[in-house]
């Protein structure tokens, strides 16, 4: 069951109580890929310009990632966030943002991905969302990330893709936003309403919960961690794992999507123990089982 | 296993955005006496001014709460608070707050009190909470509340105090506050250094987590309640469920604590579903119940 990720591949600056680190690797694709790569094959769709260093994106060296959709884009410029994390562990803010490539045409799907059956859409303007969405050929599992800019300024194109996905992650800020319901689960409930089987509400240190059509209300805390250094990409490695896991079971009933969502928090935890990958780079599938079973006993009374 | 608490009996008055209730009964003794009352016997130790209409108080009438120490003091004010939840349904505004009868001396426990074994100290001045605690013969389990107050103005009566009781209720801004730590595992760790066998971070909507000396962590999300008309009292029932619980139980190893704990995030959401007592008058103990396995349901996986 392969599982295809577009969004973005990016060159970070952060800044956080822990330390600095100048220009490496980050980006919503990047750190999907590598936590979902943890558990299934990820076909990775983005592009970088002609000025990323090729030694950023060994990192996919040795995972199982496929590349081919990576696209190198002659004349443009890679994406490029700058982020402090000095005033709040918990929320980044934004010193500077280079949209670069990002603001250009959406990169191509290969021929040979079009078959890929788990489809994870990561943020990015909701009608380019839909147009890689047009080149599969008989998606099983489509779930989209968005943000606050879509949600105020594409509403229409947003509805249109809501219709198109079955699940739907967004953090608490997007999901009031969104729904202008104060109450998470009354948010959830309305963004069914709105088409997708299922959504899946982040709130970042707090955890996260889902609600399904099948009247099903999941609370999930974050793994309780007396480490964070740095907790960019926390959102995207927690969508990869959940993902990850989901496309090993071919299914996704309610059940099946509460293992994964336990599976996201704790590949996040790893995210937001170091910087950039560096976490994630130093764990394994072992590790992580292991911590998804230490969740499983922290939460059980 | 008879159970204790002293802490402050008001005349509230409440704005939400569901509406307005004017000179309500409130205060943290009277929201703890009665949700513990629903597992078990409560003695209840505080004083209101002459002020104070008898009919705010029949709340107790029909419920197993001993108010022998319960002292209608002549020529004092009783405690009022007027409270705002308008810009933010998770914090309260204080508008406006008369100590009154608080800021007197301490209310006299009962020579019948004097062999209770189970304590709550509600939040009031750490030399107060001490000098109950005197008057006690053998008490097996004193849990205590503080406040932001008492951290920045009273630390050394507060160190005493730590190191006389066996549990601490705090939120998280008050545990950040007293250890200095941002992160609320290192926080909650640093503060049983400081005495205590267990604490209880409240984190409001998002739920609990306690860490005890026999190196358990445990997270505990809010029950996921769709309705939220008034969160006043929402953390004086959670502890009130949570002792009432353990007085039951006549044991607190991590595992009785983490069942109480469940017990008190189910109270507290009946609390926060209504005005003033009106949400838990609205419940019994056999709804609890159900609520606490939806609950153990709704975070399994």
């Amino acid at each position: 069951m392969p599982l295809l990720v577009t969004g973005s591949i990016g060159i970070d600056t952060v800044e956080t109580p822990a330390g600095r680190r100048e220009s490496v690797v980050g980006g919503s694709a990047v750190y999907f890929s590598y936590a979902a790569s943890f558990f299934h094959p990820v076909r990775l769709v983005g592009a970088v310009g002609d000025d990323c260093p090729g030694e950023l994106l060994n990192v996919f060296e040795g995972r199982d990632i496929d590349t081919d959709g990576l696209e190198r884009r002659q004349g443009s410029k890679t994406f490029r966030w700058h982020g402090s994390y000095l005033e709040n562990i918990n929320e980044a803010m934004t010193v500077e943002v280079d949209l670069n490539v990002l603001a250009e045409r959406a990169p191509k799907i290969p021929d040979h991905y079009r078959n890929s059956k788990y489809v994870f859409l990561a943020n990015t303007h909701p009608a380019l969302q839909m147009e890689m969405l047009c080149c599969l050929e008989s998606p099983r599992l489509i779930v989209a990330d968005t943000m606050n800019l879509w949600i105020q300024t594409q509403r229409e194109e947003l509805a249109k893709l809501l219709h198109k996905i079955h699940g739907l992650v967004l953090n608490d800020g997007e999901a009031k936003l969104l729904t202008g319901e104060r109450n998470l689960i009354t948010a959830a409930r309305q963004v069914l309403k709105m088409g997708p089987r299922f959504v899946v509400i982040k709130k970042g240190e707090h955890g996260c919960l889902m609600v399904s059509d099948h009247e099903d209300v999941f609370v999930l805390p974050a793994f309780p961690a007396d480490r964070v250094v740095d907790p960019t990409g926390a959102g995207d490695s927690f969508a990869g794992g959940m993902m990850g896991y989901l496309a090993t079971q071919g299914t996704f009933s309610p059940a099946t999507i509460k293992r994964a969502l336990a599976f996201g928090t704790v590949v996040a935890s790893y995210t937001i123990s170091d910087f950039s990958l560096a976490g994630l780079r130093a764990t394994d599938r072992d590790h992580i089982d292991e911590r998804w079973h230490e969740l499983k006993q922290a939460m059980s009374f």
